[in-house]
């Protein structure tokens, strides 16, 4: 067989899609298990949205089916902007929005668009694992600030400005609403890492994947501190939940859009066209948008909060940071295990095989997650949150016991 | 502003995407366009399909909203493996399919999990033009081998052999049905090429977007030739037209398949999952399948005669090769523009400004097609398909008038 790019084993496998496979076998075999692993909404997008879009199959218009500009419909665009702008955002040119083929094309384009070998990009530890392997691959070097759970995850500004080196950083990237941690970043953090960035003449790429699932506090839209600066990772995946349909959409300066554009078109040539119809109607239905991601709040923050009443109850010697937004609950467990010469990554390993629970394990998030579990409280009912958290308590127990 | 990354404007802009925005902003005008530019099929995607996929947004069903394994739905690689069997093409295990987000997002993956900088990659001229600028941002260098009209644009298997260097040589791409000719491989051809290029440890690259649109003849299956060495780039948008919905599939070798699902879990996540649910209840139907295709195929076929019949009358003196496959005539007028100091992209120009016909020069493909226009004879009805003919010779002889 002739060669393959070496470069391409960059791109390590998503950890989340390992435990789908063992987790797929599983249930093949008819486990019950409680899923506590995704960021998969837990409600489908709403009924109406639906409806709609069956009465576009219905008829025989061939725009549904069409390539469309590769920036995403014009109207898209502009619904876009104007949705921003509602949600309290700031305000965006219509030719400052470009729509991907959903958050995870969102950051590739992003990377490819501003990195280059040798590049610095800082992240926070911990912080999604999707973006350490996109960095390497574009040839640049992650460096890691650290995020504790005594200050709520919040990064400190003076470690993120250290960690900036002008001429040799090329980017910083923010999550917030974070994941794992749920944490909302504070607005004086936002704008003093914003405004360090700018200064040393780097980009600072903000994942908003979920900032319309905040549960206390508001989204900062860090884009205001430094417009000619930030560029911002969205997606249709969380709300309204159109995750496998592959919609999302990037905002920044001008010249910024229209190189992520132009990887967008020679990576999927155009975004979905029935994922973009589907989000064009959503937006311009703005009273029931609102409705539906009400809704869509009350029903994670109730889970969210059984989850906490349960590991209250069930693991009292845990530590976590109270998600105020997001889907996930980082669970730290090291006042259990530690000693027990197991991280997070064998802990979850054990979970499912021995207890049916998948947990994503917080080695995959960095280093200051080694003995924790991030766990979706989005995609189970409370009941079966609770039977969870209970399960993780027993392994726990075991797990000492056995020591 | 912070720095961009130069490498991304390796990516140019595709053609047909100037062209759409000048179509637009003429539409937009009132102007009453005749389409000859775009691959875009014709007829929208069977009612049978569409009415199924209306009741599957009926159902409350998660599924199909949520992120699939980013290789595709197992069902539909085992559907897609079945269906290539059934089209007379080889057998495949599911793990030789990998899903991608349409044949760009396959092309790009492919690309990707090939390519390293130094790598030399052969190319037919003319040829589909989204190929050089994926090699050339891949840090590889195109090597042309001309396919001459002459020859029905067959290319010649020992000017391929020439072409090739061991060592240097990383890929020959081969298209076939071919965009923009229209030409199906020889089957002589075929197998010396893929020979050829595995003797000297180079994969070949078949681009088969239009394997079931052939009008006179059948698809040539490289990959038999040379099962470890040739990688298949498929679409879904051309049969069952669902272009916009972007998905695709790659077959080949297991490593080089495993290769491509990295790139395409890190572009994109996974292919879109309402495509994909699409794709399964299209495959599995197989009777309504055929009975859909033979039915476009016929609609394309007249379509195309059409063309043929207005080119006899009004151009008698244009040289075209008869398309015997996809959905394009090439047209080349050298006959009457050269000597005009106009080349195709000039003439392209004139056309849409002048007489409101789209339509995409040679010059994008390639050298031989330098005084030619790729014509599209799937997205207009006959008489529309002979009006912008008699067009196109209108303009042409006010050109020579004016000389």
């Amino acid at each position: 067989m002739a060669r393959l790019a070496d470069r391409v084993w960059r791109l390590r496998e998503s950890p989340t899609r390992r435990i789908d496979r063992v987790r797929e076998e599983l249930a093949r075999r008819g486990a019950d298990l409680i899923m506590l692993s995704t960021g998969q909404p837990g409600v489908p997008p709403p009924r109406w949205l639906r409806e709609r879009l069956a009465e576009l199959l219905a008829a025989d218009d061939l725009k549904l089916y069409s390539y469309t500009p590769s920036a995403g419909l014009s109207e898209l665009r502009e619904a876009i902007a104007e949705d921003v702008r509602r949600l309290g955002g700031p305000s965006l040119e219509p030719e400052q929005v470009v729509v991907t083929a959903g958050g995870q094309s969102a950051m590739w384009s992003v990377a490819a668009a501003l990195l280059e070998p040798g590049d610095e990009v800082v992240l926070v530890d911990p912080t999604f694992f999707a973006y350490p392997p996109i960095v390497e691959y574009h040839g640049a070097r992650v460096v890691w600030v650290r995020a504790r759970p005594e200050e709520g995850y919040q990064p400190d500004p003076e470690e993120v400005k250290e960690a900036i080196r002008r001429g040799r950083t090329k980017m910083v990237v923010l999550v917030t609403p974070d994941n794992p941690t749920g944490r909302v970043l504070r607005e004086d953090v936002a704008r003093s890492i914003a405004e360090y960035a700018a200064d040393a003449g780097a980009w600072v790429v903000v994942d908003e994947a979920y900032k319309t699932l905040i549960y206390e506090g508001r989204h900062v839209w860090v884009y205001r501190y430094a417009p000619d600066s930030v560029v911002a990772v969205n997606t249709f995946s969380k709300d309204p939940g159109l995750a496998g349909w592959r919609l999302g959409y990037v905002y920044g300066p001008r010249d910024a859009v229209r190189a992520v554009n132009r990887v967008v078109e020679h990576t999927v040539y155009c975004p979905p066209s029935i994922a973009q119809y589907a989000a064009l109607v959503y937006l311009r239905e703005w009273k029931l948008r609102m409705e539906f991601i009400e809704w869509v709040r009350s029903v994670y923050a109730r889970r969210r909060d059984a989850m906490i009443r349960a590991v209250e109850e069930h693991l009292p010697d845990a530590r976590y940071v109270r998600p105020q937004g997001a889907m996930f609950l980082v669970l730290d467990l090291e006042g259990y295990v530690r000693g027990l010469g197991v991280d997070s990554e064998a802990l979850a390993e054990r979970l499912l095989a021995e207890e049916r629970v998948a947990t994503v394990p917080g080695t995959y998030f960095g280093t200051v997650t080694r003995y924790a579990l991030r766990l979706s409280f989005v995609s189970e009912p409370e009941h079966r949150i609770a039977e969870g958290v209970r399960r993780i308590a027993r392994l726990v127990q075991r797990m000492r016991g056995a020591k």
